[in-house]
């Protein structure tokens, strides 16, 4: 079996001329963000503050939420673990397919790993049959939207599925990383339930939406504070760096890229749906920043050989080597991936 | 009781104007680590290598090493956490005192603790009968030089130990964090029986011979490839983020900086060690950049109440109170502090 990467951007010892592989804003970083970075050069010999404190009051008062209820991390990946190496939970539902983090940290943890399988006639979303899962495991992982598909969770069976956890007493981790890419976040982010359910914990990334994946940050939210004492126990004090606290801060100022890059995004995915769609590839419903399709398998290898990376999903459980997820670019390069794409199809079948 | 700081430099929240609790290069950053931080910014919305190749090159050049031998972390503590998650202990041999990351590092993984209690009377020095504990654990953890008393572990002993722990199965957990700070490096680091004793794991920092404490970035190095293995999987995949590996590259072309910080720590340390003799205070043998030293409990409050911090170690395990660490700086911070130890010593004696 030929090596696959398990997750996408790693384009190092390739010949990469374009990434489709990451799911970051395709506006780069903001230039305030690189300047307070670089402003800060003269302060990175010293420890980074290990309890974030301005750096969670900044986030606390951008999002409506007490600082108490928030824990930042080295990029939301290493939330994953410290979540799961404190819960210490028997069984875990996990969804299939989704990022394959989850499964990593709870076996990590020595948690058993169950799934829920995602149906494709049902485009991978998430279904009332879940409920019946919850009283079998100690706690359920979601992702919303879901990665590689991109689609979200009803808002009515996320709030059945939040009851329930509360009424089991178990826990639901649930990752909106990708949350602020779509233009529905008040009516399908969960955040809004933190006050009143304990059980539940979000998951949140700087490394998306600012496009500050080399940087590392992200944070969770949760409101029992006795879980969170114990997930910053569950590694180093110093895990974020006092470049990602800076840059976090001026980060959360980006109102207006925030809303022009989440306009433009929802433009370029009906364009490159469709795109998609005309080249007579099969594109699952998305509201992120990100699509999944179905393909040829050797397509990977045919666009990596014209420097072109996509994220290949056989190595997704549930998935098979034929999806493939593309991260939404601008125009142009979403233009460009079309081109290259439409090009290899037209080889395959020529 | 009185809230303590468990680590030193957390200078957050108060109002600090010279900190000791740090032990960083007096130096600070280099200028060209700066300038490689700042050069690399249009690189950090991509995520960063997971595999650090370029670094790990570098720092296996750098060192004369193999690049398959060493793992990199988000600072060093991040490697101890991976490290007590992968090697899953049933017993660790612990010194006390010593660094108190080891312990949580351990605890989180579920290891039961064991301490060698070093002893006042032998400065606080490893001995011989610390074979007779290796057959009763699984493992031994080994701070040298020792932290935060500043002592090194004679090369003899350490051989005897590494010989124990390869004919018993047992392993070797040593930070050599600060090895970088004493004149015997050659003598005393144990990275040359790397190569023939797989059961040995070296914990090494660029937070504190190069003062980049606030990029985070260490790495660990050891010759059993599928522990190597375990430690990578034991946490986030982009665990190092861009910064710390840019910066890393520049910092080990330092040489010119690392030798004269090394000269001048040397002559430093000489220099506090006899002012802090001649205000009456018992100083412990150090070849680190920091001194151990016992005044009065006191002096804590005193010194802050002036904006002096120091690193009171009454929560090392086998320490108390009247315990006490400064980190050695140039010249005129070493005189600072001795005047105004000098000053509060006489204010209580007045």
């Amino acid at each position: 079996m030929k090596y696959q990467e398990s997750h996408g951007g790693n384009i190092y010892g390739k010949n990469i001329r374009l990434d489709y592989s990451a799911n970051l804003n395709p506006f780069h970083m903001p230039e305030r963000v690189k300047k307070a970075i670089i402003d800060g050069i003269e302060e990175y010999y010293r420890y980074p503050d290990p309890d974030c404190k301005e750096l969670i009051l900044a986030i606390a008062t951008a999002k409506g939420l007490l600082p108490e209820w928030i824990v930042c991390g080295n990029g939301a990946a290493d939330l994953i673990y410290r979540y799961a190496l404190s819960i210490k939970a028997n069984k875990v539902l996990l969804l299939a397919p989704t990022f394959s983090e989850y499964e990593q940290a709870f076996r990590l943890a020595g948690t058993e790993i169950c799934y829920y399988l995602l149906k494709e006639k049902h485009n991978f979303s998430v279904g009332e049959d879940i409920l019946k899962e919850i009283p079998l495991v100690d706690g359920v992982v979601l992702c919303n939207p879901n990665n590689p598909v991109g689609n979200l969770i009803e808002p009515g069976l996320l709030q059945k599925i939040g009851k329930a956890i509360e009424e089991e007493g178990k826990f639901l981790f649930l990752d909106e990383c990708f949350m602020e890419f779509t233009k529905y976040e008040k009516k399908y982010s969960s955040i809004p339930y933190i006050p009143m359910n304990k059980r539940i914990f979000v998951l949140k990334a700087f490394t998306k939406i600012y496009a500050m994946a080399g940087i590392r940050l992200g944070y969770g939210i949760c409101s029992d504070m006795a879980l969170l004492g114990k997930v910053k126990s569950a590694g180093a004090p110093w895990s974020v760096s006092g470049v990602a606290q800076k840059a976090g801060i001026a980060a959360l100022k980006e109102i207006e890229y925030v809303k022009q890059a989440k306009e433009i995004i929802e433009e370029e995915r009906e364009f490159l749906k469709k795109g998609l769609g005309k080249l007579g590839l099969f594109v699952y419903p998305s509201q992120a920043n990100y699509i999944m399709f179905k393909a040829e398998e050797q397509l990977y290898e045919q666009l990596l050989g014209r420097g072109i990376l996509i994220r290949q999903c056989g190595n997704y459980y549930g998935l098979g080597n034929e999806y493939y997820r593309v991260c939404i670019g601008k125009r142009r390069e979403n233009q460009v991936l079309l081109e290259e794409i439409g090009f290899v199809i037209d080889k395959q079948e020529g």
